[in-house]
C-alpha cells in the first residue's frame, strides 16, 4: 500500500511539473519527449502491472473465488386457516407423507426452514485446490422473533474436499477427495414436491468423477449414519441401543444415464424392536437408474430426469439412503420419480412431476404402502418482477400398515389447488429466486385419510378436515 | 485472468524495446512518436478500461454493496457485587421493569447477548436490487466459554426484501416490498434503557414508501405472532392451546411527524385462562404518534424524538406490539417516551430520556401499572480512546397487580448511578462504538420493592437488597 | 462508480480521435505532441491515481484486513470398531484423561467438533484498530446430518480488542486491551494431544503487551467463570449454589521465558458438597513457568516447547484454569509439558511430547493422582499431496480416587499405535492443514483401568476392552 501511494506521488510530480516544462523547449523536443514518454510508459506500465496483479490477487478474494463465501436455501411463511389461525401444512402432511410421498409445495409450508452455508476455499501453490463447508440449518413452525425454545439451530454439514490434486493423474487427473459430514454432491431432487430423488447423506468420505472414458465416470464412497436409541427389549421400551449404518456407494455416469449402488450394514440392528418383535434388517441394497435429459422430454426445450429406485433391507428407504432403521428385513420397495420443466410459450412456463412407490414388508412382514402423486407447476410471467404461479397435486393412496407406529389403515386421495402471486427482482426461468408470494389454496381428502394417525397433520386437528381453504405469503430464496 | 496478463507483457515490449529505438530517429519522430503513442495510448487506454471495468465489479463486491456483508449487535460483560458474586441486572429488572419499565442500562448487564447478521444483496439485470437477511441471536448470562447448556442460539430474523422495483411505478415507485420473519424496519429505541419506543417483529409481509406526496409516505405489513402453549381450561392448568396473533399495520410518515396504526386478531385467545378466568383480549388496537426532531428540542444542535403509544386489548402492550397474550379484554395502555442528545459544551456529551406508562386492567380486571423513569447518561470526551461516561436513572411506580403472576402491589422508587471509564477507538459522538467499560454502580431502592415477586431480581436473592454497589467491566459494539 | 466511467470515455475520444489528427501537422507537432501527452499524461495519471486509491480502500475489506473474516477450526471423523460399529474414544478417554491426561489424537476421535470464528475488524481515523471475534462451536459423536437433538452449537467467543491505540504512549503504545468472552490470545498447546499448557479462557477484561523493555512485557487480566449448580446441602443433592471463580492473571515474558500467575477465588464455593463434605477450595494460586523454543531442543532446526504448571487450591487444576470448582482446599498438582518438531530428514518429520502430572488432596483429602504419557507423531512425505502419518502414544497412571464422582483407584498402562494414509492439498511442515485421513488403531490397555468408572470410555462398553482394532476417517482443517 505505501509503494503504491508513494508511486502516485512521483509520477504527478512528473507529469505537471516535468513534462509542461519540457513542452517549451521545441530543439529538444524529439530526444526529451521520447526520453520522458519512455520514462513516463515505464512508471504507468509499472503502475499498470502493478495494478493488475493486485486485482488479479484481490478479486477471488472478492468474489468467493477464494477464501470465504456464503450459500444460503432459506424459506419463511405463514400458512393461515379461514379462522386466522395456523394450519398444519408441508409436503409430507398426507399419510403417504409419512412414507415419503409428497404433495407440491406452493402454498403448503408452514415453517421456516433455512440453511447457512460458510464456505472457504484455498488455492495451493502446487494448484491442488481445497473447499471447506459448514452447514447450519434450523427449522420452526414458530412465527416469533426468538425461538430459542421452538428452534433447531444444527449443524448438517461439515466437510472438506479436495481438487485439482496436483499428484493425481491417469483416471484421478479430475477426481476430488473429500471427508467429513455432508449431503452427497449427486443428490438432485423434484424441487416442487420438495423431494430428492435419492438423498445421500451422512459422515464419511469418498472420491468423486474417476474417470474411465470420456463418457464414463464413477463416484465411490463410505457414508456412516447414527442409528440412536432404539428400542432393543421386547419386555421394556426403555432398552435401547445404538449402532451405525455404513453405506457403500458406487455412482457410475454414462452419458446422461446414471446407475447408482449402495449397499449398506447396520450391525445389530437386528437386536430393534419394531412392532413387538425382532425382525428389523441388518443389511440393505438400494439402487437407482436415472436418466437426465437436456430437452422436455424430447417434445420441447427444456429439461427431465427420470429415475427408477429400489431398495430391499434397510435400502428400501428408496430417498434417504440407510436413514430409517425400522425397515424390516424382508421390505422391498420401488419408487418413480418424473420430472421436466419447459415453456409452453412466451411467459408461460410448465412443469410437471410424477412420484410414485410400492413397498411392501416394509415395517411389519404383510404390510403394504402404495402411493402415487402427480403434480404441475405452472407460471404466468406478466412484468419484469410479477407472474402468476400455479400449482395442482393429486395423490392417491392404499395404505395397510398393520399397526406400525400405531398407524391405521387407509386407502383415498387428497386433491390440492394453489394461486400465488408472485414477486420476484427478475422474472424468468424455473430456478430465478428470491421470491415473494402470497397464496391462496383449496385442499380436499378422503376423510378416512384423518384415521391414519392421531398425530399427524390430517388427524390432530378437529377443525383442520376434509375441504379446506388456506393461504398466507411467503419467501422463498437460495443462491 | 489470462487476458491481463497477456496485455502486461505486450505493453512491456512496446515500451522498453519499440519507443527507445524511435526516438534515435529525428526526422520520423513526429509522425512515429504519433502513431506509437496513439498505439500505447490505445493499449494503455484498454488496460485501465479494463482495471476500471474490473474494479467497479469486485468492490461493490468487496465493500459488502453486492453479495455478503456482516452486521453484528453484542454486549458481553460481568456485574459482580461487593462479595464478588455476580448479582441480577439489566434494565428490567424493577417490578416496572416486568410491564416494560426499563431503567438505564450503563453497569447494569450481567449478560451476553449478541445477533450475528449475514446478508446477502444482489441486483438483478432489470436494477431490482434484493436483500436477503438473517439475523442468528444468543443469551445467556455465564460467563464460561462453552454455553451449550446455557445459551439460546436463535434465528430471530430470515427474511428477503427487494427494492428499485423495475416494474413499479407512480407511488411505488420507490417502495420495497419484503416477506419471512423480521424486526420491522422502523422500529426504533432509546439505547440507554435498552428500550424501543415500539418494537414490531414477527413473520409476515408487507411494503415500504409507498409515496402519495414528497412529505407523506406510508408501510403497510401483515405480522403474525405464536400465542404457543397457553392454559385454555380452567379446571387444569396442563391443558394447553395454541394461536397466531394477527396485526395489521399501517405507519405514516409526514415530514417529521409519524402516525402508526395496529390492529390484531388472536382466534380464540377468549379461550386463555389467566388468573383462573377466561377474559383474556380477542382483538386489540395499537397507535403510536412520534415526532422526530432534527435539533435538541429546538434548543440546541442534536437530536430528539417524543412518542405517546396508546393500545387497548391486545394492543395495550404498548411496545412489543400484539407480543402479549395474557393481556385482559378491557386493557388499556398509555405510554410516553422522550430523548434527546447533545453537547453541552466541547467534550461534553448529555442524552436524557424518560419512559412512562399508565395502564389499567392489564391482565386482571380492576389493576393498576403506574411507572416513570427519567435517565441520563452524561459523558466526557477527554482523549482520543478514554472518556467518563456518568448515568443516573429514577423509577417510581405504584403497582396494583391483583395477584398476577403471583405479584403483589408495591409503590416506590428506585435510583441508581453509574460511573464508567470508557476505551473506545476513536471518542467523538453518541454512537461511536466498540466500548470497553470498567464501571461502579450504586443503587437504592424502597424495601417494599422486594415483594412484588418471588423469582425477580430484587426479590429473589437476600443479599441483593436496598442499597447495593455493584461493578463490573463489560463490551458493547456494533456495526 | 459514475466518474470511472465518465473517464474512461474522454480518454477514448482523446485517443483515438485528437491523436491521430495532430500527428498530421509536423510543424505544430512539438509543441501540440507535448501538450496533448501533458493533457492525456494527467488523465491516465488521474485515473491511474484513481485506481490505486479505489483498490488499496477495496484490497484490505477483500482479503478480510478489515471488514469481515472467516476462520476456522473444525474435525469430523467416523471412528469404528472391527464390528462396523462407533466405538468411543477421544485423547481423553482413559481415567488419567479425567483429569487430564490425554493420549495421541490421531485415528482417535469420534467427533464432529468445530469453531466457526466471524470477525470484524476496523481501523478508525485516528488509527486505532478494533477486533469483534465471535465462535460459534459445535460438538457432537452422531453421524447425522440433522443434529437438533444431539448436537451443541453455543458461543464460546464474543469480545472486541482494540490495538494501535493513538492515545497510548509509553509502556503502553504496543499494548492491547480486550473486554467480553475469549480464550486467551496467549494459550498454547501440545496439537498432538489436544491438549493446551494452559487454557484460560471466561468472561472479563484485560491488557496485552505492556512493555517495560524491549525483551520484557507483560498481560493483564481478570476472568470470570461460572460455577453453576453445585450441590452446597450434605443432606440433599438437590439444593444448589452458584457462584464465580474470578481469576487475576500476570503473564510475563522475558525473551523466550515466559512467567504466568494466576490468583483466583471463589466467594461460597467452600459450602460446596464434594464426596459428601464441605472442603472445596475457596481461593487458589497458580502459575507456570515456560520456555518457548526456537530449535529442536537446541540439536536441529524446528521449535520445542517446555513447561511447568503448579496450582494450588482452585488452581490445582493445572490446565483449564481456575475452570474445576470441586478441588480441595488442600489441592496441589504440577503438571509437565513438552513437545518439539523437526525434520529427521528430506521428507521425514519428527513431533515427539511428553505431558505428565502428579496431583494430591484433589478432591478428597488423601486422594493421589499420577499419570504420564509419551506421545511421537511421525510423518513420511511422499507426494505433493499425499504422506504417511504414524502416532505412538504410551500412558502410565496410579489413581487413587478414594471413591470421588463414584470411582475406583486404577494403576495400569495405556498404549496405542495408529497409522494415517493422508491427504492434503501441499505437503510440508506440521501445520499444512487441511487433511483428509484413513487410519487404523491399535489400542491395548491393562484389563485393571476398565473398573475406574461405569459410564468411562474404557468402562462403559464390553466389547471395547483391552486389545482394540479400530479404523475410520478423518478430516481436519483450521485456517
Amino acid at each position: 500500500m505505501s509503494n503504491i501511494t508513494y508511486g502516485t506521488k512521483s509520477v504527478n510530480t512528473i507529469s505537471k511539473g516535468r513534462l509542461l516544462s519540457v513542452a517549451v523547449s521545441l530543439v529538444s523536443l524529439g530526444l526529451a519527449a521520447g526520453q520522458v514518454q519512455a520514462q513516463e510508459a515505464q512508471s504507468v506500465e509499472e503502475r499498470l502491472a502493478a495494478l493488475e496483479a493486485k486485482l488479479a490477487e484481490v478479486e477471488p478474494q472478492a468474489t468467493g473465488e477464494e477464501g470465504f463465501s456464503f450459500n444460503t436455501y432459506a424459506r419463511s411463511g405463514l400458512l393461515l386457516g379461514g379462522d386466522l389461525q395456523s394450519v398444519p401444512g408441508g409436503p409430507y402432511l398426507t399419510p403417504a407423507g409419512s412414507v415419503g410421498g409428497a404433495v407440491g409445495r406452493l402454498g403448503n409450508e408452514p415453517d421456516t426452514y433455512l440453511e447457512a452455508i460458510l464456505n472457504y476455499k484455498q488455492v495451493a501453490e502446487n494448484g491442488t485446490r481445497s473447499h471447506y463447508r459448514l452447514m447450519i440449518a434450523d427449522s420452526t413452525t414458530s412465527s416469533n422473533d426468538w425461538t430459542a425454545g421452538d428452534g433447531a439451530l444444527n449443524v448438517r454439514q461439515a466437510y472438506v474436499e479436495f481438487s485439482n490434486l496436483a499428484s493425481f493423474s491417469g483416471i484421478f487427473e479430475d477426481s476430488s477427495i473429500w471427508a467429513g459430514k455432508r449431503f452427497d454432491r449427486d443428490n438432485f431432487d423434484i424441487h416442487w414436491l420438495d423431494s430428492d430423488f435419492v438423498f445421500l447423506a451422512g459422515l464419511g468420505a469418498g472420491i468423486y468423477d474417476v474417470k474411465f472414458s470420456d463418457s464414463v465416470k464413477s463416484n465411490f464412497s463410505l457414508y456412516g449414519r447414527s442409528f440412536l436409541d432404539f428400542p432393543s427389549d421386547p419386555q421394556n421400551q426403555n432398552i435401547t441401543s445404538n449402532t451405525d449404518n455404513l453405506i457403500f456407494t458406487a455412482n457410475n455416469d454414462f452419458g446422461n444415464v446414471q446407475w447408482m449402488i449402495n449397499g449398506m450394514k447396520a450391525q445389530d440392528n437386528e437386536q430393534r424392536v419394531v412392532g413387538g418383535v425382532q425382525e428389523a434388517a441388518e443389511t440393505g441394497v438400494h439402487t437407482m437408474l436415472a436418466y437426465h435429459g437436456d430437452s422436455f422430454f424430447g417434445v420441447s426445450e427444456g429439461n427431465f430426469k427420470v429415475a427408477v429406485m429400489h431398495g430391499q433391507g434397510l435400502g428400501a428407504e428408496a430417498k434417504s439412503i440407510g436413514a430409517d432403521g425400522d425397515l424390516h428385513e424382508d421390505a422391498v420397495s420401488t419408487r418413480v420419480g418424473v420430472y421436466g420443466t419447459t415453456y409452453l410459450s412466451d411467459g408461460w412456463r410448465l412443469a410437471p412431476a410424477i412420484l410414485a412407490e410400492t413397498s411392501e414388508d416394509r415395517y411389519i412382514k404383510g404390510d403394504e404402502y402404495q402411493w402415487l402423486t402427480f403434480n404441475a407447476r405452472l407460471a404466468q410471467e406478466l412484468t419484469a418482477n410479477f407472474e402468476m404461479q400455479y400449482e395442482a397435486s393429486w395423490q392417491t393412496m392404499d395404505i395397510s400398515p398393520l399397526g406400525y407406529a400405531g398407524r391405521n389403515a387407509v386407502e383415498g386421495d387428497y386433491s390440492r389447488f394453489t394461486v400465488a402471486p408472485t414477486f420476484k427482482p427478475q422474472v424468468g426461468g424455473f430456478w430465478n429466486r428470491p421470491e415473494i408470494r402470497v397464496f391462496a389454496s383449496y385442499s380436499t381428502w378422503d376423510d378416512e385419510l384423518d384415521t391414519y394417525a392421531g398425530g399427524d397433520a390430517l388427524g390432530a386437528d378437529s377443525d383442520f378436515a376434509s375441504g379446506q381453504w388456506t393461504f398466507g405469503t411467503q419467501m422463498e430464496i437460495w443462491f
